[in-house]
């Protein structure tokens, strides 16, 4: 059920012709109150797309009506005559839906650098019929090179969450990642909700690293209905929040273009949790280690030649790598023969012990592989 | 003839079984004098193999008489064991040809975490017989993936320069990268070479990013025989090798691992030459890009979105970009066809206009292929 979970949203996806396979490529989210709370967290990505610059606006005063989101196109470095086409969109929505155009929001994906039909965008909004159970198709009408939909739903004591979210390339975030939309009934406040999805994003989406390559287009957009009429205590809003967060970002993970391995780099005993994230996402962009796992070899010096770029604290002649559990490297020497790591079961656990500190992160990426070489040289995306 | 083309060196290379293959692996170069001033520049990587380590030291004094290299292992990561083999090796050098140990370089490429065999190191340099026509055969002893051997020479005013180099695969510099011999019969001394040296590699190796993957064993040294008795003016110098060291670069660009491409990234009208150098190594260090290029695909959002990613001062929305003379992009519009882009030749121009200043910078990388993914997978190094 997706968005269309909690009380209070209604949902459509439907094909305006923008993908060229025909399928679902706009989808429309419709919070139906009577709150309408809400926020967002974007991509750092300077380039930022049009959309992106339009839901940062309406987003400001922290409420939101409705989203309107489209695959098929990034809208992203398509100048004033592309963001007229999010004003046009937004205004459409507003229009169908009897909200003002400043509490739509605007997410698209796809290429950058070329435009969107606007004719085809507005006659899509104006025959978008959001419905209660629309969830499902919304969450089909935003994927791109998603190989299936990403949905997730959680539970609280008398409120829920939803979600749907779509991204399988340029997975690397600088602040959040990919289009995400979450849903909730539970009653909170603007400020909240900004604060409990910026520690979720921090420690879901923002340590997904698949592919090093940050999008133009990010947003993860939480809409909070308020209609099972229940406040939950901030904490355990938060706990559900981020959880629903990290089940999305293993789906995004385990959907990546082209991957055949999903890769945790688990490091421990950082000095700082900075430290343990700078060395996950190290070793989470050496292609030549992403190369090995994809062919069987747990290449552990390819792990520590990625750590020594960092800048954080740790002693390279002091530090443990096991992979797959396999003590490959004891103190900086080799350890366990690396024979005896089994590359073949789809999930790698690399471990990194700084022994600097007790801190620790994950890191989440995916091999190197000839599908992800194929699918991003033999499409435009 | 490499290295032993200027006067005042011997060089030998042969095969003492490092490698599976049974092709030469160990390199010896002899500065016969009367001149052993030095210099080098080292990885920036901090877990720096065993063999740096030694020569940081030997070198600190701006002397040195030798230099023994192997391909076949790497001696990283390999403790107190591994320090003792690079030891070892300098005391048998030292002995052979009747120099100090403190004035004998050591260097190591292959794969980290494996001991090198003394006993076949030892017997290699005890074998070894320097001449002043074995330049070629020592430029062939440190190849590891190379496909060809990477040499060079350069004309002075009764003066030359020499040099072999060695590199197809974590190409990518924080200082130096890769194994880089260069020799001169100049007469310059130690602190002349290592300011020569350092601006050298900073305009050449280090602009050279075919991989994004720091490499623990990077050596780049300098010999000065003094054998011409010519002390060339050091403008004239510091010229004339510069142009050697990009030429190697290029050499190297056009060997690296699997590449069909070797794509030039040039930034222009950047506030500074730090800006449009970061700029061009976010663009060469997209996955994305770099997968695009490999299939004929000018996909100029891609490189737009790694722009994105930098501190470079810039206006999003001000950007031009011309891929091998198209202007597929201006001021953050789309301009020319993409369809006019011709991709079929293998070196690729990617021209990125900040209109921010008037400092430029150009960074060699290649494409993402099938052959890199093949060749990192398939084989430990």
């Amino acid at each position: 059920m997706s968005v269309t979970h909690p009380a209070g949203f209604a949902a459509a996806g439907l094909a305006i012709g923008l993908k060229s396979t025909g399928a679902e490529d706009l989808a429309l989210v419709h919070n139906t109150g009577p709150s309408h709370a809400a926020a967002a967290v974007f991509t750092s990505n300077r380039a930022k797309a049009n959309p992106i610059i339009w839901s940062q606006q309406a987003i400001a005063d922290g409420t939101a009506a409705a989203i309107v989101l489209n695959s098929g196109g990034a809208n992203c470095y398509t100048g004033a005559a592309g963001f007229q086409v999010v004003h046009a969109t937004a205004e459409a929505v507003a229009a169908r839906l009897g909200v003002s155009a400043g509490d739509v929001l605007v997410c698209s994906t796809g290429l950058i650098g070329e435009q969107l039909p606007l004719d085809r965008m507005l006659a899509g909004v104006a025959s978008a019929d959001p419905t209660p159970d629309g969830g499902d198709a919304a969450a089909r009408a935003i994927l791109t090179t998603d190989s299936r939909p990403k949905t997730a739903v959680a539970e609280g004591d008398g409120w829920s969450l939803g979600a749907m979210a779509k991204g399988a390339g340029m997975l690397a975030p600088g602040l959040a990642t990919m289009l995400v939309v979450i849903t909730t009934d539970a009653d909170v406040a603007a400020p909240e909700l900004d604060a409990a999805l910026r520690e979720a994003t921090r420690v879901s989406f923002d340590r997904l690293d698949s592919d090093g390559c940050m999008s133009t287009n990010d947003q993860v957009t939480l809409l909070a209905s308020g209609a099972s009429g229940i406040r939950p205590a901030p904490d355990d809003f938060a706990r559900a929040l981020t959880g629903l967060c990290l089940d999305l970002a293993r789906q995004l993970q385990s959907d990546a273009e082209g991957a055949s391995h999903d890769i945790a780099v688990e490091t421990v005993h950082a000095a700082s949790e900075d430290d343990a994230v700078e060395v996950g996402r190290a070793v989470a962009r050496s292609n030549l280690f992403k190369a090995a796992v994809f062919g069987g070899d747990p290449n552990w010096g390819r792990v520590l030649a990625a750590v020594g770029t960092t800048a954080a604290e740790f002693d390279p002649y002091a530090i443990d790598v096991s992979i797959n559990g396999v003590a490959v490297c004891r103190a900086g020497e080799p350890g366990e023969p690396r024979d005896a790591v089994d590359l073949s079961p789809r999930a790698v656990h690399v471990l990194i012990d700084l022994k600097a500190g007790g801190d620790s992160a994950t890191i989440l990426t995916n091999d190197l592989t000839h599908d992800y070489v194929h699918e991003n040289s033999a499409y435009s995306s």
